[in-house]
């Protein structure tokens, strides 16, 4: 077992996997440095992702290996990948193309705020600039088609 | 249940907790825009977060609520809340204080690209903007004191 000083040190990729063997991707709009949205990878989707240069995935729901945009088109380019200093989260900086990165159709799935109403309660409010989407489809997967 | 199309489109906060009772969260430095890390919240971490407007976090390896800075005082002030399309993911806009975010003294965690070294294997290589540590200790937690 490689000790914690140097997980975060040294230069060795030594991904931390849960007991699952996933860890979260953040995805990262390479031109304007948004988050766009967070994933899920597992060794072959990392290892596809830096085979092939586009963003691979594992869809919890669907339990299988997923390339970003394979039925949209809206795949991820990857101009830079990035682990965190304990390597238990991946960080993708993307050419994202079509319309966004969301299922929805927005640019980011970050596409809500939240926000305190006139009576105080706590409720979402949408960012107008991610685009959100005005009408969206249930289609029974987690948000990860696409 | 919520159907998914009403969790996604509608203005109720309905976060997805996952079996543990957590969901990843995404702190995002409000100034540069860059990714600084990326903790756990439960309810009640997200309920800290919301009444205080500082980032409080759940930290698996101490299991217990965790506010960011409590010790190094590189606390982070919210200034925007956000959930994703299916609320399994929250990013946190913050004014990062002290040096940086990570507790190497980075300050981003995401320090460290995957880069190819000259034998063509895979190899992790300091992004300098991130003022990547030049030293650190080990200290047996999973990177989230601080």
């Amino acid at each position: 077992m490689t000790a914690r000083a140097d997980i975060e040190r040294n230069g060795e990729l030594c991904i931390a996997w849960n007991e699952a063997g996933l860890v979260p991707a953040i995805a990262v709009d390479a031109i304007s440095g948004r988050v766009l949205m967070l994933a899920w990878m597992n060794a072959e989707a990392l290892e596809r992702t830096l085979a092939t240069g586009q963003a691979h995935y594992y869809s919890r729901s669907r339990q299988r290996l997923w390339k970003k945009g394979e039925t949209s088109g809206a795949v991820q380019r990857l101009r830079e990948l990035r682990v965190d200093c304990d390597q238990d989260t991946i960080l993708l900086i993307v050419d994202q193309a079509g319309e966004g990165a969301c299922h929805t159709g927005a640019r980011s799935c970050f596409y809500r705020r939240v926000a305190r109403g006139a009576d105080g309660a706590i409720r979402l409010a949408f960012v107008s600039s991610e685009n959100p989407p005005v009408a969206c489809e249930a289609s029974g997967t987690e948000g990860e088609q696409g």
